[in-house]
């Protein structure tokens, strides 16, 4: 496949991971906006790509039955609205690493305007049982390299 | 229609509303379990019906160009996941009203366990452009009959 | 848990089946409708709680490895729009039983008036390869029995 | 904004419009590839791409109250399924244009194989009534140049 055939893939700009958003018929409502829950959706676009980005390939982990991400708190605050065909820009940060989770702080922008602003609590679990376990050896060394001084 | 091939409303049960929802195929992802974002569907259903039930019709208020309920703030805590054909119920209360906005503390539970716990505070807007609006007085009202006591 | 706070389920009015589904902000976008896809999600219900009435237990034939459905071809025609708390009513009967397959005729109606008009293929596949397979005999007895003369 | 940070484009390479999709964890559904719904997803995001590329501008026709595309026809076969990560590519060709509506060829491609063919009448209607109406002369011209020959 040519490289202009190949989907977007986000970029760290210093410890900040950004992915562009564009904004589809699928993602608003009747009220012209979007629908509020499919920021989540975007947000979880956002993180799949930081892993992939930062080297972490989720669907092996998932397909040898390591385990997987799910999400066990977040917290959102909606600003202001998007619309069809807007082009938003997701940024991510890591905030603290433990064994079993990663914080993760997300923005949605549209421009310079901050749309979304959420706090998310991301723990590995195993495959089958949602158990927590601890993270591989390797990510958490990644995750570390990522997370903000104070 | 006959009232067999009506679709399911939820009920108030005290000052708590109740709506029994089924997962589908389409709620779950990979994982096998309900996709976080999808919870956020099933509040909103929740709160819509408990509207409905109140007498507030939304639809109605939108068509009008009087304005439409959107979510300002939402946090949400997972504890334990659904699967497919699981019989949930959202439990809806109202915790507090002031003039444009409605704190809501939204539960969905699987039999006796607690798979979600959240907060939301919807606002009322303007339908387009999205500024705060006082909610109708009628059914500031009716919000107001809904607050449980501390 | 109270009957009343089990989730609905369809029924079987002769071979036809009949499933009753509200609209809600979810399903719209931002042209005042539903959004054209999720009348695939309607119709997937529709066949999933038709087999629950019938005695068919996917969970479980997925979770022991026997198989699962696969839409293999689907044609839809789209007449007239949903909007937002209405009342629709899915109709599905099974128009003819293969070995590894069903043909599955539905619609989605307002009141009297019919809204699409689909034809599902639905293939029995091997939960991990997606090979087709012989669906249980059992079930297929249960089809057959849903045909309708011609 | 950084030109890195603008989601992607799709593109013509003659008469083909080619947009690519990443697979995330919100499209696959519990047997682990993506939901069949979500390719009318992928379609349209396709479509509403190429019409941005072909200088159509969907949300001003929309805001303005000239009109919107509904699917009125649509059918698809499904011969292969996606999964997580995936990297696709919707191939989008018009096959006929009339007064008030499109009809266009759309295939899902994971490298050289096919995984969704899909035929897809797409119907210029009034922004609120749903009532056929003629395109703008402007996107007639450009769509007639977009049919293939025979």
């Amino acid at each position: 496949m040519e490289p202009d055939d190949l989907p977007i893939r986000g970029r760290f700009v210093g410890r900040e991971h950004r992915l562009p958003i564009r904004v589809f018929f699928e993602d608003t409502d009747l009220s012209g906006v979007v629908y509020h829950a499919n920021y989540l959706r975007y947000m979880e676009r956002a993180r799949s790509d930081m892993l992939a980005v930062a080297g972490v390939d989720q669907r092996a982990a998932f397909d040898e039955g390591e385990g997987v991400y799910v999400v066990a708190d977040l917290s959102i605050r909606y600003l202001r609205p998007a619309r069809l065909d807007d082009e938003l820009l997701v940024l991510t940060r890591v905030r603290k690493v433990s064994a079993a989770s990663v914080t993760i702080h997300q923005r949605v922008m549209l421009g310079a305007d901050m749309l979304t602003d959420a706090t998310v609590l991301a723990a590995f679990v195993t495959r089958g049982g949602g158990r927590p376990r601890r993270q591989p050896r390797e990510w958490l060394t990644r995750f570390e390299g990522l997370v903000e001084d104070a």
